[in-house]
C-alpha cells in the first residue's frame, strides 16, 4: 500500500426529505446564492418549487441555469462573472455531476483572474474557492463529495479535469427519491460511470490493498444487482439508494487511496465525448470491456479472475478462463440493461478515431503508470474494436 | 435504508514516515501540547523518540503518561486538570483505542464544569472541546477516525461509552510500521475487536443496506486474511497496513450508516472488562460465537448464511448450515489465532456472571433494537456458555 492522505469532509444528508437541512446548511456561508442547474428537468420533477419552498425568500438567488451534460468553459466563464456581480456567498449546485462539476468551477474561476481553462493544466493553481452545497439529482459521478471537476473546450475539442480540495462541497443532500424520474438511458449510464470509477482504482498495478480493493468488490456487486432493479422499477426506494449511495463511495478516495497509477478508460472516452458530445457513462461502457479484453494477459489474468470471483461469483478455475468470463459478463450485463454497445449506435464512425487516439496519449498525464500500457495504437484497436459487436 | 448524516473529517496520513507531517499538524492549533500515551510502550519500540525530534523543542509539551488499557475517569478528570493549569491548546494522542478515548474525554471535560462521567449518560453535555491528534500504534478500536469514546469507573464498576463529533481527531496518523512491534496477543485482540465493529453493524435488523454491509465483507475478509499473516511475521508492511486501515474503516461510521438497531455483543463484553479488567477484543472473542449460536434462527439465518458466503467463501446450501457452518468458522479462526476462547482461561468464573448479565441489560440504552432480543436470561445463557469450549 503506497502512502496516502485522506480525507471526506463533505457532509452527507442522506435520505428522503433531507431537502428540510438546505436553509441551514446555506446560511453557515451567507444569504446570497448562485443556484446551478440542468436543462431543466429539476422543474418537472418538483425539486426546483422543493428548494424555493425551503429557502422561503431569506435568500438573495441568482441562477445559473442551461449547465450542459458536458459542462462549458463558457458557461464556467459565465458563472463566474455572475459570482463577481452578486456577491454571492455560496453555491447550490442542484443535479449530476455536470453541474456540480460545473459549480467547482465557477467556485474557483471567482477568484481567479485568469482563464479557468488553466486549472485543467495546472490544478495548483486554485487557491480559493466559494463554498459549494449540492442537491444531487442523479447517481453516477461521484461529484457530491470529491475535489474532481471535468469541463469541456468546445474551442479546442478537449474535455479535461482538475482537482483541488478547496472545491469538496461543504455538504451534499442525497434523496433517493429524487433520481425515481431519472430515465433508463441516463441511470444506466450512471450505473457505467460508477463501475467505471471502480474499474479504474480496482484495475491498478498495486496489489496490496485488499482494504480498498474489497470495497471496491462490495460496491460493484450492489451495482450490478440494482441496477436492473431500477431499470424496471424506477421509484424503488432500496435500489436507488444503493445506487446513489454507491456513487458517492466510488470515488470519494476510498477506493483509490493508497495506490500508485493512473485510470485506462476515462482519458479515451473523454476523447469521444469531447469529439461528439455523447453521453460518458455510454462512451464508458463501450469502451471498457474492450479495454478489458485487449488488455487481457498472463499478468493481468490473475485481477480479472478475482474480479469475477468476487462481483460475479464465478466459480474457482484457471485465471484466463475466469479473466474471460468475467469480460464476457462485464459485456453482457451492460447490454442486457439495454445500452447501445457499439460506437454506431452512438453516432460514431471510423473517421476521427486515429486523431482521437492521438490526442487520448497526448492529454494522459506525464508519468502515468496505468494497469497495462496503452501506446496510440492500443487506443486505437480499442476504438476499433468498438466500432463491432463483441464476440466470446 | 434509513435516513443518515455521514462525515469523516479526521484528516489521514497513512504510511511509512508520515510522522514529517506532525509539527505542521500541531501548529494549526497552537504550541502548548498535552501528550498522552500509555505504559511506555511507545519508548521502547522509539516512537516517543520519534516526536520528540520532530517536535524539534518548538512546543510547550505536557506529559500525561500511564492511561490505562481500560482507561480510567481519574486519570480523565487528571488530564483535564492539566489542560486548564498548562493553557494547553492541543492534544496529542499517541497510543490504541484506549489512549485515544482518553485523550477525547479529556478534551472535552477540559470545558466541562461538572464531572465528565456525565457525558456517558448524556454526550450532549459536550458541547466543545480541544483539538486532538492522533498518532495511531495498535490496529483496533478505530478511534482514530471517529467521535466515540469509553471510559471506565472502577469506583462503580462501570464500563460506558459517549459520542460526539467535537472530539473526532482533527488529524491521524497510521503509520504500519508502529505496529509491528504490537505482541501477539494485543494484535489477535486487535483483529477481533475491529470484527467485532463490523459484525455488530453487519447483523442488524436493516436489511436495504448492501452498499454498508459490501463494504463490511471486504473489510471482514482483510482482517481474516492477514491476521495469520501478521501473527507469523509481525514486520510485514501489507498485512499490518491493511489491519490499521480496515481498523479505522470500520467505525467510521462507512459500515453503520442508514441502519436502525443497537449492538449485541459490546455491551455485554464492557461489563466483563469492568468487572475483571479483560483485554476487550479478547471478551468479544469470546463472547460472539456463542451470541451467533444463542441468536441463530429461522429468522437470523439468512444473513449468518450471506456471512459465510461472502467472508468464508462457502459453497451454496441452506441457510441453516450455511449459518452453523459460518459460526463455527468465526470460533474456529479466534482459537487459530490463540485467543484464549474460555472464561475461565481470562481468569473469570461463574461468581458474577448473574450480576454482569443484570448490568450489561441494565446499561443498555432505552429503546434499544438489537438484531436478535436480548433479556437478562439470554445474557446469562450467553455468559454460562462461554464458561466451555463450543462444540459443533
Amino acid at each position: 500500500m503506497k502512502n496516502f492522505n485522506f480525507q471526506a469532509p463533505t457532509s452527507i444528508f442522506f435520505g428522503e426529505g433531507q431537502i428540510n437541512k438546505l436553509s441551514r446548511l446555506l446560511k453557515e456561508h451567507g444569504n446570497n446564492v448562485l443556484l446551478t442547474y440542468g436543462g431543466g428537468s429539476i422543474k418537472k420533477n418538483g425539486v426546483y418549487d422543493a428548494i424555493y419552498q425551503e429557502l422561503n425568500n431569506e435568500f438573495n438567488v441568482v441562477e445559473l441555469s442551461g449547465v450542459e451534460p458536458n459542462p462549458r468553459l463558457d458557461t464556467v466563464i459565465k458563472g463566474a462573472q455572475l459570482c463577481r456581480e452578486n456577491n454571492i456567498d455560496v453555491i447550490l449546485a442542484v443535479g449530476g455531476g455536470s453541474t456540480i462539476d460545473c459549480a467547482k468551477a465557477v467556485a474557483a474561476a471567482r477568484f481567479y483572474d485568469g482563464n479557468p481553462w488553466d486549472f485543467t493544466a495546472n490544478s495548483g493553481l486554485v487557491k480559493e474557492a466559494l463554498p459549494i452545497v449540492s442537491i444531487l439529482t442523479i447517481a453516477a459521478t461521484g461529484s457530491e463529495m470529491n475535489g474532481g471537476s471535468v469541463i469541456t473546450n468546445l474551442e479546442t475539442k478537449e474535455k479535461l479535469s482538475f482537482g483541488s480540495r478547496f472545491v469538496i462541497p461543504k455538504a451534499s443532500i442525497l434523496d433517493p427519491t429524487y433520481t425515481f424520474s431519472v430515465p433508463s438511458y441516463q441511470t444506466m449510464a450512471g450505473s457505467a460511470d460508477i463501475l467505471s470509477h471502480l474499474f479504474e482504482n480496482y484495475f491498478n498495478k498495486t496489489n496490496d490493498t485488499m482494504v480498498q480493493d474489497g470495497i471496491a468488490e462490495g460496491l460493484m456487486r450492489t451495482v450490478y444487482h440494482y441496477t436492473p432493479i431500477v431499470l424496471k422499477d424506477p421509484s424503488n426506494y432500496e435500489a436507488r439508494a444503493n445506487l446513489m449511495w454507491a456513487s458517492s463511495l466510488a470515488l470519494n478516495g476510498l477506493t483509490g487511496s493508497g495506490k500508485d497509477g493512473s485510470w485506462s478508460c476515462h482519458g479515451m472516452e473523454h476523447e469521444l465525448s469531447a469529439y461528439y458530445d455523447i453521453t460518458h457513462g455510454i462512451g464508458l461502457a463501450i469502451i471498457t470491456p474492450r479495454w478489458m479484453a485487449h488488455v487481457l494477459s498472463d499478468e493481468t489474468a490473475g485481477k480479472f479472475a478475482e474480479f469475477g470471483r468476487r462481483v460475479f461469483d464465478l466459480p474457482k478455475e484457471s485465471s484466463k478462463i475466469m479473466a474471460e468470463k468475467a469480460i464476457k459478463l462485464t459485456y453482457d450485463s451492460f447490454k442486457a440493461w439495454g445500452i447501445p454497445m457499439t460506437l454506431g449506435e452512438v453516432g460514431i464512425d471510423d473517421s476521427l478515431l486515429e486523431e482521437m487516439a492521438e490526442q487520448a496519449v497526448a492529454h494522459r498525464p506525464a508519468g502515468s503508470v496505468p494497469f497495462a500500457p496503452l501506446a496510440k495504437e492500443d487506443v486505437l484497436t480499442i476504438f476499433k474494436a468498438s466500432l463491432e459487436e463483441m464476440t466470446f
